[in-house]
């Protein structure tokens, strides 16, 4: 598959309000977009340095995903997101080559772009998302 | 603190023999060295994704790091490095900021950086390394 770059990185955090002022005050990065997705039971906030995002992610109820991850593992990376410039493509390739898709086709994420998920099973211990940017 | 991009993500797996076709086969990335430090009692490999490394981390001792952290956590993200232009200033800086560092100084890390890591409990979970490179 064609990956270009890291897209971002989502950060599990137990609190956005204790964690974005050490991204900005000691890190020195500017929180640039705070958004709750509902669906995923989390609130977001966006950072980006270089080409990659940081995105931190809160859990907003006790069976989030996030909270889930939080409990087993602690706070720490959640998930890798790789930028491809074809992803049904990418996804295919990925199936092709025995990896478990959580997401079989693309679907809509944060800030307007085409994501699915690869599961860590398949991938080394890394939970994978793969991104396409149709507006890039 | 002046941070430009992440220069690298380690990544803990148990093995490199076994994760390296993962990364070259399926993601498409090319491992372009292979080295053993004996000091940190890993064995590593490396892949570049535009500006970003990826550094597979295979521990070579039951009492390494790595093999401590695949035990407690599971294969993963282990630590997040970021590129900056001054890393004696970056280092006064987080501790001015009351954050605890593992160096207090910078010290020679793979490739030809100067490195310095600081605790994840001062860091919301994410083990940090800081990097300058001095050929840039």
């Amino acid at each position: 598959m064609n990956l270009s770059h890291i897209e971002h990185l989502g950060i599990a955090v137990k609190s956005l309000e204790e964690s974005i002022p050490y991204y900005e005050e000691v890190l020195g990065l500017k929180c640039y977009s705070i958004e709750e997705v509902p669906s995923q039971k989390v609130k977001t906030a966006f950072f980006k340095i270089g080409q990659t995002k940081i995105e931190l992610l809160e859990p907003t109820a006790e069976d989030s995903p996030i909270a889930k991850f939080i409990e087993k593992k602690g706070e720490g990376v959640h998930h890798v997101a790789f930028a491809t410039d074809n992803l049904p493509e990418a996804l295919a390739k990925a199936e092709a080559k025995g990896v478990q898709l959580i997401d079989k086709a693309p679907r809509p994420g944060a800030e307007g772009l085409e994501i699915a998920f690869l599961h860590p099973k398949s991938t080394k211990g890394v939970l994978t998302e793969l991104c396409f940017d149709p507006n890039n």
